[in-house]
């Protein structure tokens, strides 16, 4: 069945055999044939999507995702399925935000807005006028004087020639996370944030932001692109444009959730693990169908192609369904704190959190000589149109158990309409594409059974 | 404003130059910008597809987008715009088709169906019972005695382990140019066609077919994969269900249609000529939008990007609108005819025709010399993710001006998506993605840009 050609590899520092078998490129074949003709992921996210919807932590909707989550599971025969339990933060959006521009010139607008996660509400009806910058230095420049007692607008448009729209984000999203603070020192009564997209629409994108370090606790909202172009023109004709907010927010207290772990037992190093994971959570928007169901029942679909082709790993491979990742990390953190305390090697671990498009290659956070024998691979995956195996970010809930000796690894998929969903009402399980999806899962299975294989 | 750092390019057989200057990377990188930030293809496009809709040829909208390229060509300061006349096939749809299917045990059911471009119509309700097959020897070996009086039914799928969808489609559409040709010959009255897509839903994709060889015509339509799968159902409980279809389209006779053409004329080399385009002609279902819309706009935007960056070819580049690539490829052929008759001299055709999803790479129909210089452009491409230039097929249109000499290129997008759209209602203007289409377009003229400068 297999053939018997071998390739021998040079530099392979860590390589138990100093050969990769040709037979590698069959079971690589057999991986991609079985993602893509009995794929069950597609199926599994639109039950995740449809039948639990966005599931912010502490949410129902976020025990009713751990509790699906547990029955697909048990349908791939794991040798085990277990919680770790957490704390979680638990903030609520309560009822639906809203936000009117008036001036003397304009009729009352009514504008589409989302509190960002951990957002203050605002108490009854807050009023002020409207300051718009792009920059921090704009800001502090206008200073005190012209920002207290109004609405600071941070209007800092994602940078559309950046290929990769997650370089673009990663040049904007401080306004989101930073802004309330930041405009808070100089007295202002909240924040309107352009949402973080280069798609223009209506759509306002939620996300993640911060009070660390600020003496009052402002509310802080996303706007759409549209109506963050429109609101800009509006203050280049009149200044005096005035806005009201009433946002009902608030954060209870931390309580319990969990992380969902199931694994297939390793045969010759048990002890030694493999970590494939996304998030379990998502915003309390759309349905978390890229961000992250997609991820979710990628990594499930891991266990199940190897399950359905009867690989039996060398090593413990775990697949972690984070509880967490979006507003506080607590699942990725409190995951790598058990691994610390109970002293459990974990050799590799790839997160697939960037959406459920075309996997274009892998990013690795670990040593050189980790790199390089990952590389080792790329003859072997490159007729999938993995293109690449570089230097690079793996991933939020991955990123704690970084020790110095794991590597860690991000799934790579093609980024150009990720921003068009991520933490919008538009992140529903109709955007997802099944062969992408199914694509992506077949990507993590290859490398983490070249990885299994070669590693020790 | 250059950097002035030169490397040296080793075997580079019909360069000009023996080096590619890095300013060559800061000019690919102003043609990525230009395209991210002041594209003007999404907007093109939008008015193409809502303005003109589909524009099957000889069709109304046909001209109508004809003028509508003429009108967006002269935005552009050109040096010139004209029309090649061609005579084009003209083949009408007429009033919406019918298909029921019957049987004993089930009620009537309506199947949605497309019947094929140029097939003929059912003068009046074609009655009979259906026969499945997957495969020309299936066909065969039930013979005439089997297939006599019967529609025969092609169910053999696109096959999903196939990564590029396109050797997927490759592998079934023989049952859709062929169907009825093969069919008539062992006395079938018509023919039933599988949908060329791996998408499951209730969308007929029609396109084109052929009645070479044929002493009967029959009439063929395309069903979608979900109505195909049901129908291999219903069929294996009962051999004796029965369809009744009703089509009224029809073949009148051939009519003039035009080429549109538009150039910016070559500094050194006038009259050597390299082609970009693509076809304006569609399918007469939902808005030629990725087929070839997308293709249409970007090739337009190629010539945009030069204008506006002030990039002075030495070659004359010629922008071909093809007309009537669908049914006939009169438009490719009548062009090269012309080529050939007046003695042009054309170095370099590139086609973009595969949808406007995020390009990939490049595929060259060319000799090895000329395939071994374009991949020298290679390292300035792949920072763009554009991550191969290798040997295979170019496009439709311009293929038939292959004369040994002339090098020929197909732009490479992602294919996942293509034939969830492809000749299908749901080929519309909003499930193309601006940055996806705006990549494409700097790609080719990336491309071209190279090969215009180092190239003579």
């Amino acid at each position: 069945m297999f053939k018997t050609f071998f390739i021998v590899i040079l530099f392979s520092p860590i390589f138990t055999l100093s050969q990769i078998e040709l037979n590698d490129s069959s079971m690589i074949r057999y991986i991609f044939d079985e993602a893509l003709t009995n794929g069950e992921c597609h199926q599994n996210l639109k039950e995740l999507c449809k039948g639990v919807g966005h599931r912010i932590s502490g949410s129902d909707a976020s025990y009713k995702a751990i509790a699906w989550g547990q029955n697909v599971l048990k349908r791939y025969a794991l040798d085990s399925i277990y919680l770790q339990e957490i704390l979680v933060p638990h903030w609520v959006r309560g009822s639906k935000e809203r936000l009117d521009f008036s001036s003397k010139q304009i009729k009352l607008y009514q504008s589409k807005c989302l509190a960002y996660g951990g957002s203050v509400g605002t108490n009854g009806v807050l009023k002020g006028n409207i300051v718009e910058v792009k920059s921090w230095d704009e800001l502090d420049e206008l200073g005190e004087k012209k920002i207290k007692g109004n609405f600071v607008f941070y209007n800092r448009p994602m940078n559309p020639t950046r290929l990769s729209t997650f370089h673009a984000y990663g040049g904007c999203v401080d306004q989101r996370y930073w802004g309330a603070v930041r405009a808070s020192k100089l007295g202002a009564i909240g924040v309107l944030v352009r949402s973080m997209t280069l798609k223009q629409d209506l759509n306002p994108h939620t996300g993640s932001m911060t009070y660390e370090g600020a003496d009052l606790k402002i509310p802080s909202v996303a706007i759409s692109t549209v109506d963050a172009h429109n609101l800009s023109e509006q203050l280049k004709k009149d200044k005096e444009t005035e806005a009201k907010m009433k946002l009902g927010c608030k954060t209870l207290p931390d309580t319990v959730s969990y992380n969902l772990i199931a694994e297939i037992k390793g045969s010759e190093f048990p002890d030694k693990i493999i970590v494939v994971g996304g998030h379990l959570d998502s915003w309390d928007v759309g349905e978390g169908a890229h961000d992250d169901g997609a991820g979710i029942v990628q990594s499930i679909e891991v266990l199940k192609i190897f399950k359905n082709l009867g690989i039996q790993p060398k090593h413990t491979i775990r697949c972690i369904l984070y509880m967490n990742e979006e507003n506080g990390n607590r699942g990725g953190k409190t995951y790598a704190e058990m691994v610390k305390n109970k002293g459990e090697e974990h050799i590799f671990a790839i997160e697939t959190d960037r959406g459920g498009f075309t996997p274009k290659g892998f990013t690795v956070d670990g040593t050189p000589e980790q790199l390089t024998s990952l590389q080792q691979f790329e003859s072997l995956l490159e007729p999938y149109d993995l293109f690449f195996i570089k230097k690079g970010y793996s991933g939020v809930d991955i990123g704690p158990l970084k020790d110095g000796k794991i590597c860690l690894v991000g799934l790579v998929p093609d980024s150009q309409r990720y921003f068009d969903f991520h933490h919008a009402p538009s992140d529903i399980f109709e955007n997802v594409n099944k062969r992408e999806l199914e694509l992506g899962a077949a990507s993590l299975a290859s490398l983490i059974y070249l990885v299994d294989k070669h590693w020790d």
